[in-house]
């Protein structure tokens, strides 16, 4: 069940290698992902829930050098299901990085200047600790005795992995989707480390229909014979495939726009129409059914359920400008109140859209942020454009670190 | 598994009885649905795939009179998971018909004017013939064994009920989400039985994305082991539940507005947040959740994953204007060019919007009919609005067929 690593979502891939979009530059080359340790028995992490980790092991990479300074580290907070190759081509696998068009040398996020870092997150099942490794104290793969996360918990893991590579700095701190949620959750924790934020496509506060969406797909994987109380790992169960698939599905659609499936996979359907047979009717015959498929298929292959259950909960609970949270905002954006905020969005998201960009600002400013913009691109690859090659985003990456 | 009949679909019940929204008036009092045979051995249903049925019972409801001349009748056709019982109280069941707030004497389709039909689904499990009844050549339910259906077969069937009836014209057919598709194929199969039809919330042609949540929703249940290849009915097994109710909360998410769940469902988690243990962080513990939950769970008691499969399938191949089917449309609109098309959507309705009904306005316009308009109004609803209060939406049935 373990699934293989793998590069992010990528519904098309961005180009690659010696013509990235936008932004010249060669790519970073081979690499591969390190692995490090950032808590243990003698500094555990202590958890929002009350619950402390005695081991978590962060997998990253870097790319570009550190200055002796320190003052031009760059920190990627990755998507839902990415992970923390971002550049390059993997040694092992091939694979390439899921933002290997913006990173290397003369690239949007150009490693001739910037150290970037990028980390796996706790709870994931590509690389850090999370509830599909196995728990100390028993050998076995935790399952759901692995304890509730949050984003600060996520961000702490971020915070410490800078820490275990020598960075007490970041010139940014840059995170797409859930990404940015992270980047968002760290400067609040640790205004002082973080000179910019560069928060894409992402959010300060789901909508209820984003949680129903969210929700349904975990609900899926609960019901699911095959999630058997989250111990299929260990029993050796083909786990909750249907489940998980079925969420994937779903949550893949939210992640693309109409538009973009109109254009793409708009066919009639086969001729003649409709066949003799139920079972051919009802086939995923079309472009769409076929595309959904493989989404679902192809997710089995490279996540976890169990990582899909700990990944998606924590974002139904951020809320940092929200009521409960608002005066910690404040104190926090007055100990450095000319950090740097860039939040962008794409026209045609409507997951993460305008609407929750502008929140992201008003929150930031009504916390006392100085410098706070908010630049909405278009693009006709909803949610997904973050990945994708998107008219302006790389020089706005860019100029975002200027 | 043969789930209890009931009433269609409704988040929030409609005002019934003696308070109406909108237009007073009395109901109609306690009902039963009635059934009666529309296709023979000797009078087969020829269908579109080229198998036929020999027999075809029809559940169905009556309201009011049929004027001597028979030139009263209104025929309803309704919504996806809805049923024959569109007004008044089941004698048996005690419940109310789902458009009882608009059906009656004095109300918004007056029962001292017309006569009301309204007729359950070919390929339904509320008391039409469909894949969940048994096949006469082996006693046992069909399963996959059912024939697919088209949108036209289903239409088909509405006007054999009609003619057992003794009714031969319609003085209007009203048809809310897929069966304002079945209203205009009707309507375009034999126009000249229609004075007028009415498309409430409804779709000359479905998107792509439309399609997606359709089919990813079928895959679950294709998917789920208790589908059984179809034949969960007669092997006595629990079905494909988890795949059903997943398909079902997905479904219904596409059904309501995004506003309208923030109103009603946007509560705070529970304090203190996080727990320390997963399974009740996981649990579907929030308003939103357990509301999911609770649409996913009843609707495995009242409607059935073959039902489901054949019902929702028709809607991707409906494309009456299309570039194959616009020649057909335009000869049969000159049969009947001053039949009056009355199209209505709800601002809110994501899912079978303006945009759809716009386009169906310009299709009928581009086949030649001459009395077309298109009103949208105002609810927060989103697409299940025709189900509930909407300020303006009686007086605007009422007035669609004065």
């Amino acid at each position: 069940m373990t699934p293989p690593r793998s590069s992010v979502d990528r519904p098309e891939p961005a180009s690659a290698g010696s013509g990235p979009f936008g932004v010249g530059g060669a790519g970073v080359g081979p690499v591969r992902t390190q692995h490090v340790v950032v808590a243990t028995a003698a500094d555990p992490l202590e958890l929002d829930c009350g619950r402390r980790l005695g081991h978590v092991e962060v997998g990253y990479e870097t790319y570009g050098r550190l200055d002796p300074d320190g003052g031009n580290a760059v920190y990627l907070c990755h998507a839902l299901t990415g992970d923390a190759h971002a550049a390059g081509i993997d040694g092992v696998t091939g694979a390439v990085g899921w933002w290997d068009a913006l990173i290397g040398p003369g690239r949007a996020i150009d490693t001739d200047r910037w150290f970037v870092v990028c980390g796996t997150l706790l709870g994931s099942c590509l690389g850090t600790t999370g509830p599909t490794t196995a728990d100390p104290a028993t050998g076995r793969p935790y399952g759901l005795d692995f304890p509730p996360l949050t984003i600060a918990d996520q961000a702490r893991v971020h915070r410490r992995l800078c820490r275990a590579l020598g960075i007490d700095r970041l010139h940014a701190v840059i995170g797409p989707s859930v990404g940015g949620m992270h980047a968002l959750q760290w400067f609040l924790d640790a205004p002082e480390e973080i000179g910019r934020t560069v928060l894409i496509a992402s959010s300060g506060r789901l909508t209820v229909e984003n949680r129903a969406f969210s929700a349904a797909g975990r609900q899926a994987i609960l019901d699911d014979p095959g999630f058997d109380g989250g111990r299929y790992l260990e029993r050796g169960g083909p786990g909750p495939v249907v489940g998980l698939a079925a969420a994937r599905r779903f949550a893949h659609i939210t992640y693309v726009s109409g538009g973009s499936l109109q254009r793409k996979l708009g066919d009639a359907p086969p001729s003649p129409w409709p066949p003799r047979e139920a079972a051919d009717w009802l086939a995923p015959g079309r472009a769409i059914e076929r595309y959904l498929e493989h989404q679902g298929r192809s997710f089995l292959d490279r996540f976890d359920a169990l990582s899909y259950l700990y990944l998606t909960r924590p974002m139904d609970d951020f809320d940092p400008f929200g009521e409960q949270a608002a005066a910690a905002a404040r104190s926090a954006v007055q100990r450095n109140p000319a950090a740097r905020h860039r939040v962008i969005s794409f026209d045609s998201d409507w997951r993460f859209g305008a609407d929750h960009s502008r929140a992201l600002v008003d929150g930031l400013r009504a916390a006392g942020a100085l410098d706070v913009s908010h630049q909405e691109l278009a693009a006709p690859w909803g949610h997904d454009a973050f990945l994708l090659e998107v008219d302006g985003f790389p020089e706005l990456i860019a100029e975002s670190l200027r």
